[in-house]
């Protein structure tokens, strides 16, 4: 089984009431890979840097079996670069910089090896480029997921409902899937975006947890009650990594499959959010992914017989 | 076995983005048995009303089983009125009016068959008037339960930490936990709450669900994703009804059956915000509740098999 997944691969410089970094290694596509990479073998990364790259995080990445053979570096040429400051309540948060660098020639281009994954997973960048990726694509992958932002539906509405049309699962947050659908209630959303595509709508509450919605089924994965949230930056491709790790693992999209494979994106992305940037997801063992799923357990689990 | 409730019995005017009612009957108590009403055979009420209350309303309350005879009527005054009106997201609202009128008489004397309940159910009310509700039990209650609100916070913290000390279950939402133990994390402010008294927290986040907290262990119920929610008015006060019905249904106040309660708590909710006001609670059957349910156990089924 493989997955191929396209995002950026970036720098970040976080500000929370914790404490602030400088440029740490971030993107879409990092978060995305290092989760998945506790669940599958063979994840390819579809991105772009400049030579300004820590080159040695590749390596880090490659030794968790990730392939990055997609990442094209343009000499003389800076990364991606986003700097953002949080607000007290983690749930808000101002950008302080955004440098686009690289990211204004990204012309993705799949390596040969990259056009027939089982699982493609867009991770949220210009819809126009997303769409670039799913038309290299030999042959239908079991599931395409898509993630994106209200960024893109503000100035590239067209494009993004035009990739939204190719795609099975999507994964936006609440007020996205509003702004999409036009519908307060997200029963409604859910439904209305049915119409435009997917087979599969994903909404992420944040502290409140996930909804999967499909067909007339409705799925709900608390998030964790955490003593405290350090970090929220990567926490959403983090929970798209581990929801398309786990389908990756088990070769199952069936949707009792897809629940627990919210389980598992959620219990990584709490992972994410403790500590700042990937530094989390780096230093897991199957044992602590495994007590953690195990405490998602224990939160819903309740015995019910019915009269 | 046995509830005693204290609460308004009380007018409502209520305004949302789907219509809006004259004065309708509301007030915690009034829906604390409405929803109680379904499961427990012995409840009774403690309030005050004016000779403007549609007095009919206490005889179909007494039709469900619930007992009135603590209910003073005070001659030539007025029931307590309140009236507001939500904004388009239905989480906000502005309060329009409100009067008082007998509310400022209150003085609970408990008639003497409401002096040894099984569980004591402590509407969101003055805390003063919690307090004197307390030291009339004669013999202590299989548990108490409060509810309250940020009002009482900002004016009668002292009175409110004091009935705090003598409860078992407090029910506040998400902000009033923050505000009353000084924590943003919910894991914290339960954890600080745990000192102050209580041997359980519960936070109600209306749409996001609600968090049972006793010692290390936590739950989570989700709130059912509804296609319209046409007025919040009452659905805390019948989430607490449902929850205390169901355990003096069951006389069983196990972590697993509170469990149970606060499923069948927030199913009650989830019909109470269908209609204005009450209405919706009159019209159920024990059919309607189980088939409620079973959407709530669907919702957060999975079957995960740890490796």
């Amino acid at each position: 089984m493989s997955i191929v997944t396209v995002g950026t691969v970036a720098f970040d410089a976080i500000e929370t009431p914790f404490g602030k970094t400088d440029k740490i290694v971030g993107g879409a596509a990092t978060y995305i890979s290092w989760a998945a990479s506790y669940f599958s073998d063979n994840m390819n990364i579809v991105s772009i840097i400049g030579d300004d790259f820590d080159m040695s995080e590749l390596e880090k990445l490659r030794a968790r079996g990730v392939n990055t053979d997609g990442i094209e570096i343009i000499e003389g040429e800076k990364s991606f670069f986003w700097s953002g400051k949080y607000h007290m309540d983690m749930n808000t948060r101002d950008t302080l910089v955004t440098d686009l660098n690289v990211l204004l020639k990204f012309n993705p281009v799949l390596p040969g090896s990259y056009k027939n994954p089982d699982f493609l997973m867009l991770g949220n960048i210009d819809p126009a480029l997303q769409i670039k990726v799913v038309e290299q694509i030999d042959v239908k992958p079991k599931l395409v997921i898509l993630d994106t932002m209200n960024f893109w539906m503000d100035i590239a509405m067209d494009n993004l409902k035009a990739v939204i049309s190719k795609i099975d699962v999507i994964t936006i947050n609440d007020e996205e899937a509003r702004q999409l659908s036009g519908e307060y209630s997200l029963v409604k959303a859910a439904q209305k975006i049915f119409t435009m595509g997917p087979k599969f709508v994903i909404i992420k509450k944040g502290e409140h947890g996930a909804l999967l919605f499909h067909k007339d089924q409705v799925f709900f994965c608390p998030a964790l009650p955490l003593e405290e949230v350090f970090d929220p930056t990567g926490a959403g491709d983090t929970f798209a990594g581990g929801f398309v790790g786990w389908l990756d693992k088990t070769k199952d999209i069936s949707f009792d499959n897809m629940k627990r494979a919210l389980i598992y994106g959620s219990a990584m992305a709490s992972f994410c959010v403790e500590k700042f940037g990937t530094e989390k997801l780096r230093e897991l063992s199957q044992e602590d992914i495994q007590a953690r799923v195990n405490q998602f357990i224990n939160l819903m689990q309740v015995d019910i017989t019915l009269d």
